[in-house]
């Protein structure tokens, strides 16, 4: 290993609003030096930049220019920062969010900076959270669960508004002539690499998990067809090309690219990647039962396995898709961090937000200490997690939360409590529903933004009757595109390896409570019988008053 | 009706913080001066008054002497703003609060103004809402189920812990010295017309919903033996009396109340009442078939038959017990304002209550304003009002509240018209309980506090699918107590004749918006089918969470 002992790799993180770069010593993994760009333009999600003209509801673009930014800026300010060569560095790995999606011509040119079409809202990139294709989706799931099409229930049995597929048909269906002029459609976490490598590639995993790619194809030229006639060529036009493994070399740092970063031109180029599953090299959760949870506004599980299992209820499983020559199994909670938020934006009197002030605390600090001086139970609440719909294992969005047990005595810190457990019950019933397919958890990692609340991490320990390993980096997933950069440069074999070497993990840092999780076991089976009357027919009411909203609203 | 043109009534309303007096005139019922007077002592739950001692939990009482300053403070002043000549008042009434029991001597002396008793708390008036006792209202009613007496189901199946039985079986089992020292226990009801005449009366009211007097008798020296021996005598010794009717005669105004009050010695004095009840006198609600509900933190609802029926779920069915000669039923919501009042304090951020203070309104105000903006069916939600446990039709106090529907777009408005709406619907289920068992409603009526929230009565309008009449006077129960007095006074021949005089109502108010009760049909099938699951046993999960949460305290 000595040798890798001065030299570096950049992983650069693409997120919502910001881009993150960190500079990692290949030998450890040490983080030396980072640095956050934040987008210029953020989300748009209101109207054009350019034009000013306005966007419908659900929209939600971003500004290919802005993550250029990104490369040029973080970048060298993370290498200045960790006071390293830039001679030292041989390798650059990337994530980004998916599914985040955009229209190119041939060369990768965004259309949107193609002359004449910056005022067309469909030549921008389409955020993973653009929520305005949910009728297309709809059609893809109706007529693939119609025709019985065979990748159908390696996706929990429902294509995502929010994927590849969705959205172009949007395109196709809204603006002809943009998607006309699509000559490629691909995800930013492909288009960064080309960006930096010169180089067309795709990735697997967004290939798999995004693209409906599964077991070596994508769908049949006959379903697109059936989808819509000028859709039928959709995958040979715009989408083929052949897809290379997580942590493969996708290319080299080209000069251009070398002078946007202060990094050597030619070093490696790591291939494109997602940023939940990149995070598992990062926390060295890349071994079969290795359930890494990404907690943060909502939750990401992701997990290895050899085994190829019909888990109800997942996001996807795709081969290779987290590392090389095994099952990546992918499932995921709608609204966590989210639901917190919402609770205490809308739901929190004055008096709280003055005491956490006098305190000098967030009112989430002081909502989670009132809740913690509590026992299991004493609030007399249980609540069903689904204000953002229910990813896994329901897969359904047309759901919404539920509490029950409020009394005149009820306070907030009660029901944010309830709502802290019931993502907890809704963690158990994705880890039950792997543990009974054939793919068990044998251990429960979490990375994410919600670490810091360690109240909750010990909730979910007792809830989960299982210890929680927790990564030990704040910036997981820059870490690991970093160590996918290591890979791709040659100085591991695999991600496992460099995983080990690299990879950050507290192991079982929070133990269960048994008299605690005695009491959860009781309130998890009220969550499970609640769970099963609203969300799987035993009382329809929650798509009833959906459906009812709708009609109001219209 | 010309004899009665110059002549008036006072009605004294004894509420739960203070006492009202309303002088009103016999011809028709005006209101020609008021005046309120606040108990200088309250409700007592924290310690005695005098010698400081610590009360335990759910306790609550009340001083005699207070009572008494009413008569004293309010009469007086009331009379002074009518500018009436004392000479021309025939006769005063009153209600009280109930059941507000009080044990004393013979002559009918609290026992905590005996010398040496101030400081035992089982001297002193217990105020209806003394929740202390609610094991010896469990025992009553396993042992009366267990017996099959035969007044059991005239309460709905449940005699309270607040009513006259369960308090002085308090008293026999924690102070047993107080108990052999009670020589009469009596409510406040009629223990403020003793005051007032000299003379003991009991009124069918109080007896009948309170007391446990039902078809002429009380529970039996058997069943009270098996409650505890020493408890066998109870009704014999400290209980009987002879029953008289509402709007009857009970005595002569004393020269001692007369001093106080500054009204004319020897006029009439009417029998003791209820607040809800005789206020159906008030609205002119006393024909049968006319509901009338009175509306505050909870809602009480009244009303006469000539049919005796089984009302599942109904608090009561007394003869006489609102007016003579009909059969007079009473059904309730335990929590109504209370719950609002609830989400207001504990569950609605700064911003609104900010937005409230710069519109000069309260946050209520504020949050109807922004709730009556929307549409029926628009949140998405639907409720459950058991908050305060469910008074009617399911008479079940551990039961807990339910919302469903919540998604990371519900706002405070949205919940606060759910509850709205949920209260409503609770209602439906009373009106409904009432329609299929022989008693149909056919003229519902509202008096009391949340009568001022126009929003809210037309949802009840649209929810029940009928129009609202409305009592048109603001102190519904002490213009009832005159109209009682006027009776007593023999300037009318019975209650209903002296209503039709001077009771006050305006018809039809409120209107039902057929396409909102359409909108309401389908959501009330929600709220009985969520009635039904989590109140009939279909889950029993609210039960279990109230053990549970007793558990865990314990």
């Amino acid at each position: 290993m000595s040798a890798n002992g001065d030299r570096y790799v950049v992983g650069v993180d693409f997120g919502t609003l910001s881009g993150r770069a960190v500079v990692v010593r290949v030998s450890d993994g040490a983080e030396v030096g980072s640095a956050v760009h934040e987008y210029r333009h953020g989300v748009i999600d209101d109207r054009l930049p350019e034009t000013g003209a306005p966007l419908p509801g659900g929209w939600a673009l971003q500004m290919p220019e802005d993550w250029r930014c990104v490369l040029r800026e973080a970048v060298p300010k993370a290498l200045s920062a960790a006071e390293v060569d830039p001679g030292s560095v041989i390798g650059i790995g990337t994530d980004f969010t998916a599914c985040t999606v955009l229209p190119t011509l041939a060369d990768g040119t965004p259309l949107n900076e193609v002359p004449g079409l910056a005022d067309r809202p469909h030549a921008y990139p389409k955020l993973w959270k653009h929520h305005a294709a949910q009728r297309h989706a709809d059609r893809i799931n109706g007529l693939a669960q119609e025709r019985g099409e065979p990748w159908l229930p390696r996706y929990g049995g429902r294509i995502s508004a929010e994927w590849q597929f969705a959205k172009a048909l949007q395109v196709l269906t809204e603006d002809p002539e943009i998607y006309a002029r699509t000559e490629r459609w691909i995800e930013a976490a492909d288009w960064i690499i080309w960006q930096l490598c010169g180089v067309e590639t795709r990735n697997v995993c967004t290939a798999g998990y995004k693209g409906i790619h599964s077991d070596g194809k994508y769908p049949s030229r006959d379903y697109l067809a059936a989808l819509d006639p000028e859709f039928a060529d959709f995958v040979e036009t715009r989408l083929a090309h052949p897809l290379a493994p997580l942590g493969g070399l996708a290319g080299q740092l080209t000069p251009r690219a070398a002078a946007w970063t202060g990094l050597p031109a030619g070093i490696a180029v790591a291939v494109g990647n997602v940023d939940a599953h990149v995070t598992a090299a990062a926390a060295n959760a890349v071994e079969p039962g290795q359930m890494l949870a990404i907690m943060g506004t909502s939750t990401c599980h992701v997990m290895v396995s050899d085994v190829l299992a019909d888990v109800p209820g997942m996001c996807g499983v795709v081969r290779d898709g987290i590392v090389p020559g095994r099952w990546g199994y992918e499932a995921g909670q709608s609204g966590v961090g989210d639901i917190f938020g919402w609770f205490v934006e809308h739901c929190v009197p004055a008096d709280y937000a003055e005491e956490a002030a006098r305190r000098g605390i967030g009112v989430h600090e002081h909502l989670t200490a009132l809740a913690a001086a509590q026992r299991p139970g004493q609030h007399g609440l249980v609540a069903l997690d689904w204000h953002n719909g229910n990813r896994s294992v329901l897969v359904d969005h047309d759901l919404s939360g539920v509490i029950v047990g409020q009394t005149l005595a009820t306070r907030p810190e009660d029901q944010y409590r309830a709502l802290i457990e019931a993502t907890a019950f809704g963690t158990r019933t994705i880890v039950s529903a792997f543990d009974t397919s054939g793919v068990p958890v044998t251990e429960f990692i979490v990375a994410g933004g919600l670490l810091k609340n360690q109240f909750l991490m010990q909730v979910y320990a007792d809830v989960l009757r299982r210890p929680l390993s927790v990564i030990d980096s704040e910036q997981g997933p820059a870490l690991g595109s970093a160590i996918h950069a290591a890979v791709a440069a040659g100085a591991y074999p695999d991600i496992t390896v460099a995983a080990a070497a690299m990879g950050k993990v507290r192991r079982a840092v929070y133990q269960p409570d048994p008299a605690s999780a005695d009491v959860y076991d009781r309130l998890y089976a009220e969550y499970e019988r609640l769970h099963d009357y609203f969300g799987r027919g035993g009382n329809d009411v929650l798509h009833r008053l959906h459906a009812l909203r709708g009609e109001v609203r219209a």
